[in-house]
């Protein structure tokens, strides 16, 4: 898989004329909008992380099912600790809920507004999921108050969809939890994989994974949290490890949306 | 474990009077604020059992660390189907995000204005989670805009607490995940310990396990989602193992909490 | 009237099983939302006075009229000097306009989506009653959006349906008003009825009845305020008054209600 | 008192120039700020009644205490059955809480960055009432946040300042209550006074007073509301009955706001 | 033109009664709603300046057409140094955006609540401009979700009607730009036609035209604004040059108004 | 001007890693944000130009001034008919003003937080600049709030910076405005230039300028709209014009931002 990211502006709504946006939603085509954010990801991984890797991944489903991917939300939910070091990092720029649920709201609602009725909110970030799914809600409240209920949303990170045959490849050692995957080995072999010149080789870390209580303190506890950032060690990251990945992961999100959006049209 | 929630007006707030309050709260003890929801928990629990539980159990604690324990947030962030079945189930009533947060954020503010400063959102609804985290985090920003910069704030799901031990006793048979523990196994044995008489014994379920796909179609797929809403089989519950749960993860809540406000003030 | 809170689960919404719930929501019947407040209430009566009474009430209407009672809004809106002693003292935990109204527009609305169509605020708090009008407003334009026209919402203060025989019994050397009643005989008389174990009998107020000017000072001009709290003396409440009142106002309120919603289905 | 609004630009904002005000707000005057709405008031009276009221009766206020007069909130809250007749009457135009609250807070806020600290809330309207409360409360809180603690609020409604004697004179036959007083004898009377040129003398209503059931209905109940918009008779309304009332509130209100502003800065 | 603001009952809502209202709200009229700002208007003009005019033309239009005049909204969004000086003057009393917007967008609401469907938001603040487009797409989009789909807004600023022949009128050595007609001629002689009482004739200032940069800084940079807020010369206005604007704008405002509103009908 | 987007990490924020951000902003940099929209842009130009090209602009200015520039907000305000064509476009994805506003507000205070004190919001957008105006004042009162007050923000549209110069090798025929340039000679022009691969050379269009009425309609009247979207002619555009522009622009932005915090500092 060497290029994740065509740039044909039949799948980028960025890259289209309205004239060509016009023609391609008359199809009903699915509607990808990634969600991603500005945060720390470790010595190693630029701040964009989180939006540069749903948007190749979601570039690659959209050219599998023949969709359309919106411009990226790039800002997102506040990091966490436990997710992804925490918002005190330098350089992680972040949303309060309500701005971000409004934002993702608000794009739904245009996508509609121009005929799209299947929209896939494709996640990059987790500490995003659960203001999706007020997005999606809300959306659907707003098309219900102008009588269209035939809007069909689904949510996702793409993780969710690494199944155990990638998982052995990319911990051999055995799986941590996606959560401590911050900026470690998923990320950063998905990036060696598809924009190598943005990770700095040198400085993948090799810390040990962290340890948190299992509750939360506001302000953070920064104790816990180890200073790079990193929440597992990032070692045995590769480029082919990050192929793996993404030709498990692509033709399988690519057939589940295939069959969730069926069933809506049935 | 016999009586789990004390009626002394020295740890419900509710039943202060407030010269009572006003003596307890200036010796800066940990103020709980339980946060449920009103949401279906399956042919055998009533719709209120996640303000029951957190209660009960922030009480429990509350009497061991000295603390007071505020009136609960009783309406919560909408059921979503893996985590609660789904707020499509009758009798469901749930609060947007932008109410859910202004409520408690509100509340945490309150607190802090007549003289809290250690405070603990104690959830029992799982899909309260992150919108709690959004409340901590805007109400510390009041706070600050307000020149207070000495308040902290917990965050916790008392099941997080739960260790391996306590677990082999729930499930001898192996352990699903917390999320399918909804109306299942933890919860209805708490309930047996605490309210017997809100349960309908002769009603719980015996289903398999729920089985979802990786990613959440809005509005609800529903064919995926037990018709009695209970996600794992409840079978095994007695107010036994409820008594466990509580004998375990009272102590552990208390003495974590100890750590984290300690070091608070230092 | 030895029983004013039955605990049939068929009357608490928050006791009921989902199953219950959908059973009895398809009978169309009355469902009372009591709204209170965590205030203070003098030196004799806990914080949760105002959530108390209203439910205890509600409960017994609703028994009469064979409707459902909805989990309390415990939290309400700012105490005042002159009705409720002000929201300066110890433990009142107010809601600012904003949450309060989204909360109960939200629970309205919750109660609409499973069906509910005959929807009373019962409040107890008199500081709520202008922002529980323009929650019920906003719940109608929200449902007319939706394209449902048939809801009816009734609010109403309990207090206001004390007829002239039962205010000559409760204030027999003369009616002060309802606003100077609070934590006064009115109120007291009804908690030493329906909970006498938090009633502080020894320590029931026997103050003037306080004199304000005709304007609002903010912040508060304290010296008005009797330092108790309480607005008029509350020497004189007794259990019996309590069962008096009760006695009297629910089966009127339970008259009203079946008047005022018969005329909906008209 | 022929001349119940002079037009001095020393006391209208409104007529200012920005020196002229620059010079004035250097003195820390009371700054009066009207609030109205537009509301039926029967078929004698104008829409802007409840705007015309208050700006006149503030503008001879502020004549005797030195204070200048903001320009008017001239749209108000929604109008009730029990207290202006109800939203639905035409020509009606009411705002939302939410916004009547943030034009108040608002306004307050920006008399307060130009050097304003004796703020008064003049309002015509009844229904306005707790809204104003919110604002102030919200106001305060701003300025706070701001590092600013030295602003005082006053709230009134004009009436609330009628002393027995006047009422007497108002209500020979006895009184009936403030809220029944819409478009009545009251309002009438002053308007007579102060806008004669407004008043369809040949119209005025001689209903009797309106009875209404001790609970609010909504969609409103419009059986117990006159056709009129008259809540009592407005027959012996008269400009000399308005003069007395002007002539006794105006001088009452400017003693009770030096007092209530003296206090402040002490 | 001697008399631009007639007092007719007939064209101000604020002086009909809801009877005279409910007559002409039945014929479909044009409905105006004039928006303003209090805001410095140099040494010479009074701060409401931008109500009055708006005002004024607004009604000379509304009786062209048989149209009525809602009140003013009075206040309205910053003022900026490039257009009106900037917020930092004294008495210039503004609105955040967002409450600006809702006002208006809750004015729209009410009055197609009554009847009204074609509505004119007739500016007197440029500051107002974009978000007045804000507040009439948002009260579009509430009426569709109402089912309403035949409202029509126009949106205008009184100048920008004044053609070719009118500007050499007013400006013989040149037209500098609108926005820095500011307090100047145009404003200064309508003034002087409509209201010259509150003209201070013997400070109208004669600076030089202001020179902005092209971007603009917060918090101001005060330096290229003139001292008095007069962003050109007034020195050349006249009552004379206003009633020239006036005869031209006012039937070429009807004019056009007439066929925007035609073709919506068809 | 041949590399007008270098893709240095030490100027894109998005390319950074945390602890080059952490170096970075040690220094104090001007920190642009460059906010745009998704935009029909006539039948040549992709949705995304009006992002593209402040970016590009922003990223050379921020090379000379040593500045770095924060990940673009690509979603903007809703495009009107006289500036962009307007909202019904397909394919245009527009924010409500409050969504934007909170947005552009949310980000600027983050980067506060993390130590910029001089902020460019970089338009590329018409539509954007009133909204961007809200933005900046509510982020200065948030700061206030928090105690800092020595933040300093600059608005710019690039397009403003074109001098007489530059607009004569742009227009040889003659300058239209610069709301008529949508997606005309000066964007297509710049496109040429610095993303030819976007632009449809074979259909850049030659219409006639768009001629409109001077007020606006809602819904938009589309008569006076041009079916292309392109308000007037983009025939004489050119790759060498763009160059040109840039070579102006830059060094002239460049130059008035170093003026422009420079005195921020004294």
């Amino acid at each position: 898989m060497s290029n994740p990211t065509p740039s044909s502006p039949l799948i980028r709504i960025a890259d289209m004329t309205w004239y060509e946006f016009a023609d391609r939603v008359k199809e009903n085509p699915i509607v990808f909008l990634p969600t991603g954010s500005v945060e720390q990801h470790g010595p190693h991984l630029p701040l964009l992380t989180d939006v540069i890797l749903p948007v190749a991944v979601a570039e690659a489903v959209a050219a599998e099912v023949g969709g359309m991917v919106a411009p990226a939300v790039s800002y997102g939910y506040k990091s966490q600790p436990k997710s992804g070091g925490g918002n005190h990092f330098p350089g992680t720029l972040s949303l309060d809920a309500s701005v971000f649920i409004a934002l993702v709201r608000n794009i739904v609602n245009e996508l509609v507004r121009h005929g799209a009725r299947k929209i896939v909110l494709f996640d990059g970030h987790m500490e995003n999921a659960w203001f999706l799914v007020e997005a999606a809600d809300l959306a659907l409240r707003d098309q219900a108050m102008l009588g269209r209920t035939d809007v069909k949303i689904v949510k996702l990170g793409y993780w969710d969809f690494i199944n155990k045959a990638t998982e052995a490849v990319l911990f051999p050692d055995g799986f941590p939890s996606w959560e401590l995957e911050h900026a470690a080995v998923m990320e950063t072999s998905i990036m060696l994989h598809v924009r190598p010149d943005l990770v700095r080789q040198d400085k993948i870390p090799d810390d040990p994974a962290a340890v948190f209580p299992p509750f939360d303190v506001y302000p953070f506890d920064t104790r816990p949290i180890p200073p790079t950032g990193v929440l597992s060690s990032a070692k045995s990251s590769s480029a082919e490890k990050g192929a793996v990945v993404l030709a498990q992961v692509v033709p399988d999100i690519a057939a589940s949306l295939r069959t969730a959006f069926a069933s809506a049209s049935e």
